[in-house]
């Protein structure tokens, strides 16, 4: 049996997998999932050992493990990283889900739970396409090291870190990421192109405790109030980001890509009907495609304060909270940005209040892969094969940190992952397509017996 | 026994009564406390029944009921209304409880619970005070009818229509209420005036789904964002409610009422203080306590959107609400200010979303005694020789509906309350002094034997 066959006879217990994998509600940012984030980890190293793979390894970081595992049987042939992660983001808004978000459920050829498109579908594929390799032919067409990380969704804080410090054993041709996203359901791409991050939250603090909004309306400031004023003046009336510096180190986009990102099959509308939103909005001068791939956004995740319960409360809160993250595009540091934001808030603080600004963990710079890396003209060639159309190269707006991490041990990234951008990831009724797990064990496997045709130099000038 | 030593040597078993009324969970605001409310008007009911009043009945209305009894034994002496309410605020947020809501904790001569300051002690005061005189002297020196309501916290909602199509059951000279609060611990006070109130709350919406706001940030609106933009506009830089319209009937105070503010012994330092606030704030050309008992404002009693949980959740929500109370002075109308709020938002509107709107069910005008009122004078003449020190006539910042509700019967409203406004209420740690349980029966017991003297025709001009 070939490799090819062995996945199509599986199809069915791969998708077992999947719903016992996504079962586990493995989320990262919330210290009450701990233990499902632990037993998720053993999970994909149990997977890895019975696949074949060697040197299984749960390598602890200050926050959660990363699993490793290799399988370096093909002197001469080139070796790769395959990356993906086992966390995932909170479940909320709960109520918002058709199903439990961590009771697997297939409707109309889709698979629904958290995480099950970012990334835990994508990330099984690399798996059972080893293990196909190793049951029907003993070995891999090429040189492989796993490495499967928990800390995605905090913004990869302890991956760089622990590839600084394991360089040695992480050596790689390139990486291929079983993360990231097609763009659209019905069109094979690979992107080439992510925007960076920063985070922070604050909290303006009015009186020592909630007040009696009668008595003492009028008196003293209202944090609740406060905090919109603040929130308000981040962005000016033409949707551009208010804060001083924040667009100093933004370059011009090249017109090349103008181009490229003008020449895109997209249908504006189509795009606004299909997430339901009444009309397009943000910073003007630019289209919609190049506001979500090549300008910075600063975005309101949470803001919060006072009563929120049926009824009234009339309270003026002590207290209230915002959460902050911007997208950030080739030149702009996280660092930097957090810190401008944090002057900002605290150079317009209103009369009666005070601001505590607390940057996040989540920090990482735009990443762009070389076009001209071979490792992206084979991932088109495999999908103009899988998909029997052309592959489109495409960025993305959100946020993949592992590029920059790589790139500082040597290694490019290269997207190939099977999830679809329009799955809900982050959102309630997160899904993947069933009809994709199979395209992408075929793809992966296909990808690594061309790989296995070229010697293991043929990268050398990529790196 | 006089009614007075009754009460005197019962102070412990009031105490205990107190706890066990404090002890039912009646928050009228939300519909999970219904049983909780329910319980209260039986308890009220049956003290009234176990004092010796009569025709003790629990009213349905279309919200909560209102418990009444009276006692007309008194020919030829005056006949009061009596009012207080059973319900209470939400006990949120919670956390910040140091002994739970509802199990209240007696600590250094304070009792702690929800609702014991606002309005369950200050009511149970009369209660105590009809049985001491019936249990003493087997009659009361008036006429007396209780009016208890159960949805002051919701605005009074049922009230107003109850108390007009009961209006020849209530026949009174003038309302005695238990509701309101003094001023400060350390001075008798008696509010003659209060603020109106009106409610609303918004919510914006964006897409029809919580978006990933690295994939989507930059297209699209952010509901957060926009609700943070509506709510910063409603106030402009000098703190003035920016709504067209909205000072349209606010009249110019008179002198008299402001050179009497001016002349109040008070100390904005050490109010501030008090209240653990870093400041003052709000409108600029009025004192702080102008603005708290003469102006009107609009106060955020609750914004919300998007995550709030621990660590970052890259989403822009699909919507984000608000909730408004405006405290009104004479002349400002609850509706009319809704729909000139509603307007604002509306022609506000930030691209790229839509706003819906919902009325408050709480609406009330600004209310005020004439300073004439014998009612007045009487209650002066009470707390000085309770106290020794002459009581203060202050205004208050908050709302009580009943004074316009029952001025529509022809009774006047005379605030004869033992609660203080330092005590938390609609706020975590709500708590009544045990000093003013004694103070409050005592001063009651006087008022109603001064009152007993006068003859029923006393307060004819007053009506």
């Amino acid at each position: 049996m070939t490799p090819l066959a062995y996945l199509d006879s599986h199809q069915e217990e791969i998708l077992d997998r999947l719903v016992a994998f996504a079962s586990i509600p493995s989320v990262s940012t919330d210290p009450a999932y701990k233990e499902g984030v632990t037993r998720a980890s053993r999970w994909v190293a149990d997977q890895l050992s019975a696949a074949g793979m060697q040197n299984v390894r749960i390598n602890p970081t200050p926050g959660h493990p990363i699993v490793t595992a290799d399988w370096l049987g093909a002197p001469g042939r080139p070796t790769i990283l395959v990356y993906g992660h086992y966390d995932v983001q909170p479940p909320d808004p709960l109520d918002k889900w058709k199903s439990p978000p961590f009771e697997p459920t297939v409707r109309d050829g889709r698979l629904y739970a958290r995480g099950v498109s970012d990334d835990k579908g994508p990330m099984l594929i690399p798996i059972v396409v080893a293990e196909a390799f190793m049951r029907t032919e003993g070995k891999l067409p090429v040189n492989i090291r796993f490495i499967i990380e928990g800390e995605e969704e905090r913004g990869s804080v302890n991956l760089g870190p622990f590839v600084k410090a394991h360089a040695a054993e992480l050596t790689a041709d390139f990486l291929l990421s079983a993360d990231g996203a097609m763009w659209r359901p019905d069109e094979p791409s690979i992107t080439v192109a992510s925007r960076g991050i920063a985070a922070l939250e604050f909290t303006v603090r009015g009186a020592g405790k909630d007040l009696h909004s009668g008595r003492h309306g009028g008196a003293v400031a209202n944090p609740a109030q406060a905090l919109a004023a603040l929130v308000a003046s981040l962005h000016d009336a033409n949707g551009r980001v208010a804060v001083a510096g924040f667009y100093d180190r933004v370059g011009e986009p090249p017109l090349a890509v103008r181009k490229t990102v003008h020449a895109m099959p997209f249908d504006s509308a189509r795009y606004l009907a299909s997430i339901g939103a009444p009309g397009e909005a943000g910073e003007t001068g630019w289209t919609l495609l190049e506001r979500m791939w090549l300008r910075p956004t600063l975005e309101i995740n949470g803001l919060w304060g006072g009563y929120q319960g049926p009824g009234t409360k009339t309270v003026i809160p002590c207290e209230a909270h915002a959460k902050i993250t911007c997208r950030l595009v080739p030149g702009q540091r996280p660092d930097e940005i957090v810190a401008q934001i944090a002057a900002h808030l605290q150079a317009n603080c209103p009369r009666g209040v005070t601001i505590e600004v607390n940057p996040g963990d989540h920090g990482s710079e735009a990443y762009e892969i070389p076009g001209e890396h071979p490792g992206l003209a084979l991932a088109e060639q495999v999908l103009e094969e899988v998909y029997d159309q052309k592959a489109l190269r495409v960025r993305m707006g959100a946020t993949i940190p592992i590029g920059l991490i790589f790139r500082q041990i040597g290694a490019e990234t290269v997207f190939f992952s099977f999830s679809t951008a329009d799955e809900d990831y982050h959102a309630p009724n997160e899904f993947f397509r069933l009809q994709r797990l199979k395209d992408g064990t075929r793809a992966w496997a296909r990808y690594w017996q061309e790989l296995g045709r070229l010697d293991a130099g043929a990268f050398r000038g990529s790196k």
